[in-house]
This record gives C-alpha cells, structure tokens and sequence, in this order.
C-alpha cells in the first residue's frame, strides 16, 4: 500500500451504498502535509510534460490541487458551481449531471484563464462515474487547451469514469482506486498498480 | 508597498461599487506562489502563538488557506455554505447574512472537526462587512475553541468588518487595507501598516 492508501484504510470510513468517507483528510477537514506528499507523485508520474496550469473544480478539489500545483510552479483555476448557464460570452460552461444529487449543474470557468497555449493538468479529489472530470475536459476543449493528465486522489475502481477517461486516451493517475468496499465490516479493497 | 499591495495595485481592477476583482491571482485564478508568501507573513505575525488548526470557508477561502497551513503544519477545516440548517446535530451552525446577494446563508462545521482543545487561526480572501468571519468566529464559540488570531488578504478598510472585529478585541492581520478606491482611474489607495 502507497501512503495514501495507509491513510485511506486507517482514517476512511465505508458507509452503506459504496459511500467512502475521509472528511477527517481530504474533504472537509484537510491534511495538507497528506497534500504535499501527493504533489510529490503527481510531480513523479507527470515528469516531462510540459504543464502551465492546474484546472480542478470546486469546493474539496481546491485545497489539493493548490498544495500540489506548488510542486509544479503554475497557477491554479478552480471551475465554479453555478445554477444557470452564464449568457455574457466570458465563460466557458459544461454541464454536469449528478449522480448523488439527481441534477444537472454547471460549471464554469473565465475565458480569461484558459487559453489555447495552456497545458492542463487535472486534480480532484474523487473519481466515480466522472461526471465532473468530463466537465472539466470539455471546458479544456473550449478553450483550445491541452490536458496533458489527470490526478485524482481516490477513484472508485468499481464505477466506470477511470475506464472511460483511459478509453479515451488520457493519462489519469489515481493515487488510490479502491476495487471493493464492505460497511458491514469496513473492509476496503485496493487496486494492485 | 508590501507584496501583495504590489499585486492589488498591479493585476487588481476597480470596478464601479467598490468592487475590486482579484479574479487573475486571488479567486479564480490563484497564483500559489503569492499565497506561499503570504503563508511566511501570517507565520512572521502570528509568531509565538499555538495554532492547532486553520478554519476558512468555501470556496475561495479554501486555497489559501491550504497553501498557508504548510507553514504552520496544521490541518485545514473549511466551513461549508449550507441551504438549509442541519438539525441532526452532528454540525456546527452558524447564520451569514450576505449584504451582496441579500440574502441569509448557513455555514457549517462538522463537530468532529473542532474541539475546546483546538487554537484556531482563521484565514480568509475577502474582509468587508465580516458577516462571513463572524459566522466562522461563532462557530469556533459553539466548539468551545479559542481563535487566536484572524489572517486576511484584503480588508475593504472603508467597510466596518475589520474594525468591529479589532474592537472585539481579536488580532486580526490584513496584508492589504483598501482604504479607497476609483473605479474611474483604477486607482487604489491603501493603508499605511
């Protein structure tokens, strides 16, 4: 096990319906040394590409992705959560469909931040269906930018976003995909990488 | 001028009613290096003071002070923006009234995440009317933890926030005072510190 799987299944909980609570680390409450040790392997697994900017996405993606953007000296753009589609041509938008929520949201981002010269790497803190991922790869796209990866902290190996974004030829690297969870004995299984 | 007033001055843009957007390296976009600086100056003002644990609010609040929590090797807890009030009382609740939008919001904590044993230094962007910081410094009240000090990017100097908050009798540090500002010239007059 890698350090972030140690801290997974020492600290996560496993609650009933595939729900995998690490509020005390990742998500409400933030380990930013865990952070900082991330930075370091995002930078290890992303060596030689040429990246400009990270792009992650509000609210829990934004404390990782500005401790690990310090390991690759670019700025960080967080997309906003926004209830209706901005009309004033300075946005890009992307829907977002929610699973958990059973909604449709936005997202957007400045036009101002994204440009077509940009190299974009991805960070969030969760992978399930990838439904947010494939907001932030399309917002990319409309600024004519390049997403040379995708970090991502935990992936749930059991729902099928990682293997759509590999499919489509991305390099997506999850610190921690868990294959299996049990909340009735709080079991979690880790993909062998 | 320190460093950040330097940036205020250069990439800031006054915008008619008093609004200055920092969008470029504060809320949007965040330049992460600037916020690592601003981690050394919070460390250098809040020297000799015990911090367990750094509390800001979603969302723009949550970069900075993830980048700044490095220097004081604490974790981050981030207050979320809620709806509605949770009854279940597992939270921390507090009511924000926000002056911008005109409206009555609810921040919440979860209670695990806050103690009577915990020293607090709450980190935020924006300081104007202190509505937000008010609802954090209630919520550190209701888990029995002592705030020992409030650091901000940018108080708008000309609004009351900061200065209730000095009368309450908290250290609170501002990198930047916006004591004026024209949206007709661009021009930004700061505080002597």
């Amino acid at each position: 096990m890698n350090f972030l799987e140690e801290r997974i299944a020492r600290d996560g909980v496993v609650k009933e319906g595939n729900v995998l609570k690490v509020d005390s680390f990742l998500n409400h409450q933030m380990d930013v040394e865990l952070f900082d040790k991330m930075g370091e392997e995002y930078a290890r697994r992303f060596a030689g590409k040429k990246i400009t900017k990270i792009l992650t996405i509000e609210a829990s993606g934004i404390g990782i992705a500005s401790v690990v953007a310090l390991h690759f000296h670019v700025p960080v753009v967080f997309a906003k959560k926004s209830k209706s589609i901005n009309l004033d041509g300075e946005m890009y938008t992307a829907e977002v469909e929610s699973f958990t929520h059973k909604n449709v949201s936005h997202v957007i981002v400045s036009k101002k931040f994204l440009t077509p010269e940009d190299h974009i790497l991805i960070i969030d803190d969760f992978l399930a269906n990838g439904c947010a991922l494939q907001g932030l790869i399309q917002i990319a796209k409309q600024a004519g930018a390049t997403v040379e990866g995708i970090g991502i902290a935990i992936e749930k190996g059991f729902q099928s976003g990682g293997r759509i974004i590999r499919n489509l030829g991305y390099q997506l690297e999850s610190l921690a995909i868990v294959d299996s969870m049990d909340a009735a004995t709080g079991s979690i299984t880790f993909r062998e990488q």
